[in-house]
């Protein structure tokens, strides 16, 4: 395995993986537009918050229990508990803890979540291999632009055909931003995109068990796990995602590659990322949003409502439309409860899905209050709210678009209270404001690892949360 | 995820996975026919040669290299080299040892190399969880069954595609031999082959790379991983294999699942490995089972040869028409270099195809009187060999099919032979027949991690073997 700049005898499609290598080892800082740079400066703040805010999950348990046995040096810090694991392992557990809330981040386009693999793997290994905040951030983005342009590539026929695309994609973007960080040569940066090839995996099959957020764990540390071989000279295939038997031929009826190398430095993809402003199914959304900002319009009236008629996309009631949730993740597929909730207690975190809080006489009397009609022009970020009083006087609202979508992103106020209202519940007030602040502070760190450490509280007793 | 036995709603093929880990759970070594046992012996033991005998390839020092850092607590053992490492990246290695000579074992109806995922997982986690050699053996077989009738529902369209089904169809046996040995309930195995599911991976884009044995390398890893998560709790699909969005729908166009769950303990694919009894592609072993055989029957008349003419199947010429090959790697891919070797020196092992040896004066010149043609009605388990010496004498030799095929499967005395030939290379001779007679004696050892102790010599400084 040589490289081979300049065969001609090949097609334009021979050299997908070499060109994005080569583009991978040679984009710097200064190439990162100033607008895209923020985006990945608040794509980083949001995994933070949803690895911290995901880390005492049972799932998270469970992981830890099978992976202590076999942990290296303890290097590196799983988010917001108290272990300290090796950086392999460690990307791992916060793959899955920054992912199994549903709370995380979405590149609409491909429904990647994309700081799940990438992040998780550079903060665990800056751990053990020193590197600025700036460094972490340049690698984040081209993590992200790896991962998102691969996805484009096959979406939507290599996801509709079952495969996890956070999981498939996302190997490619750790064994990126882990080479762009450590400094692989061209030649090495290829083989790392080989060695993730040949891990790239994740089915559809697993959503709603603890096997969904394993994928952007193992890819996080799989794909470092590629980056690192690499390093030491294993090597690999230099066409692994364009050959006949490589990714997106074996994994996609449909292969794109201009998605892939064209424009490399100029169109974005990392610059559109969003964030998830809710803890629950994406269609429940645009319900929430309008009754938050309903109850800051009618205040003490919350307690006087008699009815509530909420017109949506038909998706909304095939998907949630649990009448009686009992336990809090029934909650999240209950609208009526959903609506309750954000409008008694303004709530759409997290906490709004406890077992405690979806059977609270409050919540659970509003929730009857909710009624829910299909209307199959509505908007899958659009709905309609009207509100009944006791003494008979209404108020309505149109959601147009919900928060969270690309037409309304979270403003980074937003994030922040989706930052703090999940980690303060994890490792306390204290923490999360010095962890957020730092988060936020990145690009100033000569140590990036100084964010894992921060996101530990000191008395490393942590609140249990749902 | 409940477990639920009974639910009359479901087709038959929507308890695929369901009945394949009852059967795991509940087959016992009293199950396993004496015929079947047998060649599960047959197959550790040539695994044991192949991990030490590769050991010290290349390959296996970068992936070292890589590896070391990261390491947990050292239990487990490289087999037939000095390092220890974590059951886990014991298992990764040893994967790796086993395959990358290409010397390995086949199951010739899916072109699997069976035990490198299964045997890999097995010895490296016996070394931290003890288990009898029994055990291990009845563990072996059950993964061996498992990993074979998987990839027989999905061949040939699964590794037409470009799959490399050793890796895919691996991580389900390494699943399912840890699952059974460390005692998994029913729920779960399910678990387990569901976790294994979302980790399958491995594409023949890699062949000719390292990248080609990092996958059952992985898959022992994965699997083995798999089974220590479901043991933790952490739970999956139950119908990771049958269903819509898994592993035999998303990975293949087809799937026959009356492939893995009928005839369960009558029908065993486990009795129907093979063993490569020459180090090279496969093409060529007619060729070599011949020349060995006139070796014997010529003497010293090897010294007066005049031609030698072969009569193959097309394909040998296709992929071994290397007329003056180089270097050893070179000369797993010339017919005319495994003529010459076989001959003058009764040698087909890895030292046969190393750079000194395919450079050596009289192989030289007896290759160079080497010449081939085809004859598209030859078998390609056939050859016929015509020799011509100095004197005008003749001697022809018709292999109707070669040592390895399934009609003439290795004796044991070849595959102790293969063993010796191998691992004596790394480990030097004293170990080598220690070792194989440990391996013979598995059934009869307390603990199974006795033979990965004995795959290291007492120097631990093992000759450099190429």
């Amino acid at each position: 395995m040589s490289v081979n700049e300049t065969n001609s005898n090949q097609s334009p499609d021979a050299r997908v993986t070499a060109r994005l290598a080569d583009w991978i080892v040679s984009v710097s800082g200064e190439d990162i537009p100033p607008v895209v740079r923020r985006e990945g400066l608040r794509t980083f703040v949001n995994w933070t918050g949803c690895a911290v805010g995901g880390a005492r999950h049972e799932t998270v348990d469970c992981a830890i229990a099978a992976t202590l046995p076999f942990s290296g040096k303890p290097t590196s810090t799983v988010l917001g508990r108290g272990e300290r694991v090796d950086a392999l392992h460690a990307a791992f557990l916060n793959g899955i803890s920054s992912h199994v809330l549903d709370f995380d981040d979405t590149h609409l386009k491909t429904i990647i979540h994309p700081a799940g693999p990438v992040a998780s793997a550079l903060l665990a290994l800056a751990e053990t291999r020193p590197m600025s905040g700036s460094d972490l951030l340049n690698a984040l983005i081209v993590g992200v632009e790896v991962e998102c342009r691969i996805g484009n590539s096959v979406y939507p026929d290599h996801y509709d055909r079952g495969w996890h695309i956070t999981g498939t994609a996302g190997v490619f973007g750790a064994a990126a931003a882990v080479g762009k960080a450590i400094g692989l040569s061209v030649q090495q940066m290829r083989w790392a995109l080989g060695i993730a090839a040949s891990q790239s995996a994740g089915l559809r099959e697993m959503f709603g068990t603890m096997t969904k957020s394993f994928h952007p764990g193992r890819a996080a540390q799989n794909g470092a796990f590629a980056a690192l071989l690499a390093e030491a000279n294993f090597d690999s295939s230099e066409q692994a995602i364009e050959a006949s038997r490589g990714f997106a031929n074996v994994m996609s009826d449909k292969q794109d590659y201009s998605e892939i190398v064209s424009d490399l430095g100029i169109r974005w993809e990392a610059g559109l990322n969003s964030y998830k402003p809710f803890a629950c199914g994406i269609v429940i959304h645009p319900t929430i949003d309008g009754c938050l900002q309903l109850r800051d319009e009618i205040g003490d009236r919350v307690n006087h409502i008699s009815s509530v008629k909420l017109k949506t996309h038909p998706l909304v009631l095939e998907l949630t439309g649990k009448k009686t949730p009992a336990t809090g993740l029934e909650g999240k597929f209950s609208i009526y409860h959903a609506a309750a909730c954000a409008l008694l207690r303004g709530d759409g975190a997290p906490t709004a899905f406890t077992d405690e809080v979806v059977n609270l006489a409050k919540i659970v009397e509003l929730r009857d209050k909710v009624s829910a009609l299909t209307n199959p022009d509505c908007h899958e970020a659009s709905v309609d709210i009207d509100i009944v009083f006791d003494d008979g006087s209404q108020i309505s609202k149109h959601v147009e678009r919900t928060i969270g979508s690309s037409d309304v992103p979270l403003s980074d106020e937003q994030i922040n209270q989706k930052f703090t209202t999940q980690a303060a519940l994890v490792i306390g007030d204290e923490a999360t404001t010095k962890l957020l602040a730092c988060c936020w502070g990145l690009e100033s760190l000569a140590d990036a690892a100084g964010i894992a450490v921060v996101s530990v509280p000191k008395d490393n007793a942590p609140t249990k949360a749902n």
